[in-house]
């Protein structure tokens, strides 16, 4: 099986990429063959053998998705997108990159499979931001998006498109509403949600960290590993049940500052969170109180689907992949 | 108050613009001026004194709806749009037209926006289309849009993109998804859903009528009248309550064929009901059997849009204006 990773050299297409050649195959077939794609050039996988390309591309330019489908994968992950904050702040790159970058990737296949019956799975990261306020305390399938930014506008949007391209058999598409990663790796961010995992990332490396918002502020989350562990169970499913519903949202854990305060306690200390420093923030604060905070995922957890098993568990996987890195 | 319609030429634009020219207002306000649009040459009103501009012109072209936009509208009613079975049949013209269009619009809003501060109320009519199956009896405001049409997934994407153009505050959007009309004026179109209007018209002008689908087929209607009345209340509300959830579904009457008939046999007697042919259709009804039955639109009710009092009134209405014509 050739695979292509679209946003390749992101934090999540890196890591996607590091599991897909450390497991040699996907679902039950060997891994042939890799592509990855992204406007920051990749890195190329060290310890496969098997056919690589990496190429810097804009897939927001028309050409580029058909260039990216070269090799015909038939498994094509869709991570590449300018995230919440910039496609804010800048419309219209936003609105090219996650909008058109999205529908001209779903038209180059569309030719491919007109032209010689080529139909790949498409695996799509959508995200929590489809969903706006009002909001119940737990969230269903069948909740409407109604979002609250661009960024999540062009992100149901891209929901939208999956289901119309699969429901017309050019791709076998799945999108999976990710939950917000946590721990996030590498340096602190200017996300809005940086803090959920600088109060933990931050303190365990001996680093202070500022919390901006209430101990009592809940949210759903999923660990890096779970999330590439989702896109990996997505890339084998058996989809012909899900209908014109092709967009899931994933399954995550649901805890308050104060839960992820006490896990850190419990694995690092009070010397720990002795290092997060209470320094509220009025506008981040009305971003997040707009935030869904539980979600009953019951359509991913018939698929297979499966959270990590605690914070508690969050965390340790945390601690002790960056011990090893 | 300068209006313009887009998508004038079709059935309800011109409804439309023959209640507005009839009112002499719009809302509170006095209508100074009508421009139409439709890629087919809208008729120009008569008994309007007013400034009148009608133009030809394909609104998925760039450049046209800047062009539409030259009065400075202080309300754009946008109606046109690739019908269902056309957006099916012919994918590259929906996206083109329904979506390419509907953005192009908002864009060269947006253009007048940033550079004058222009922030017209803008109407969209949107469809029932974006309902998917699986469906409850009775669906809610919160229930999501899951469309199983390429029509259905245009205009649920110009519905995000109206919440997201008003909430940015480039315009000031409401977005309507109309019940099916009905009785729809004029001859019997291939529309899937053409019984539902042919059942009762043509038995009305003594001609005979085929019902493709059981007796048990409920679905939600509105009159021709109503429906212009929602666009003409949409018009003057004051929104700003609404966040981001700008589309509503609009009050309707849930009925069956059954109820339909009943309807008929009391307006116009045993004779007209005998014109209907049962001749069931499995196409048709594999197309019907996944729409929607019945809303709860307390949204809608709220904002003080109300249906047609009755199937009954809905009958009286047609029959009181198709001897008026
Ligand atoms: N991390 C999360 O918490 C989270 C949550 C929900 C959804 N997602 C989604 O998952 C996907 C991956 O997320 P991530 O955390 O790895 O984000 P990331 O920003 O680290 O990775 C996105 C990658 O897309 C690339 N990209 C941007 N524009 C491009 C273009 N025009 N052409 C080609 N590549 C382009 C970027 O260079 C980047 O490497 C994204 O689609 C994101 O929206 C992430
Ligand atoms: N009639 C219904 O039951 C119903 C129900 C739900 C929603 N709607 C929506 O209401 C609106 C009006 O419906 P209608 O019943 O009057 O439909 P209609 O087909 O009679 O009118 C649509 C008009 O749009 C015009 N149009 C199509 N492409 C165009 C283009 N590229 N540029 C300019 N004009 C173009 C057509 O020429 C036509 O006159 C449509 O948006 C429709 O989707 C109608």
């Amino acid at each position: 099986m050739h695979v292509l990773i679209l946003g390749a050299a992101g934090m999540i297409g890196r890591r996607l990429t590091a599991e897909l050649v450390a497991a040699g195959r996907v679902g039950n077939d060997p891994l042939t063959g890799l592509t990855l794609v992204d406007v920051v050039p990749p890195e190329r996988p060290r310890g496969f053998d098997g056919a690589v390309r990496v190429e810097a591309a804009d897939l927001s330019r028309p050409g580029a998705a058909a260039a990216a489908l070269t090799e015909r994968p038939g498994i094509v992950f869709h991570l590449a997108a300018v995230v919440s904050g910039e496609a804010e702040a800048d419309m219209d790159l936003g609105y090219r990159v996650n909008l058109d970058g999205t529908r001209l990737l779903f038209e180059a296949i569309r030719t491919l499979s007109e032209s010689e019956g080529y139909r790949p799975r498409v695996v799509f990261t959508s995200s929590l931001a489809v969903f706006g306020q009002p909001l119940p305390p737990v969230i269903g399938d069948d909740f409407i998006p109604a979002p609250a930014s661009s960024y999540g506008v062009q992100k149901a949007m891209g929901e939208l498109l999956l289901a119309d391209y699969s429901r017309r058999g050019f791709l076998d598409g799945i999108g999976l509403r990710l939950p917000t990663i946590c721990v996030r790796p590498g340096k602190p961010n200017k996300a809005a949600s940086g803090f959920f995992s600088g109060i933990l990332r931050e303190p365990l490396a001996g680093l202070p960290a500022v919390l901006p918002v209430p101990d009592t502020v809940r949210h759903w989350f999923a660990s890096p590993g779970a999330a590439t562990g989702f896109l990996l169970h997505a890339a084998g499913l058996d989809l012909s049940d899900l209908g014109t519903r092709r967009t899931l949202t994933m399954p995550g854990i649901s805890v308050t500052v104060a839960e992820e305060i006490e896990a850190l306690r419990r694995a690092a200390g009070e010397s720990a969170v002795a290092l997060i420093r209470r320094e509220p923030n009025p506008v981040i604060m009305r971003i997040i109180e707009t935030w869904p905070e539980a979600f009953d995922t019951r359509a991913a957890n018939a698929l297979g689907f499966v959270a990590d098993a605690s914070f508690d568990a969050i965390l340790a996987r945390h601690i002790a992949e960056s011990q090893r890195s």
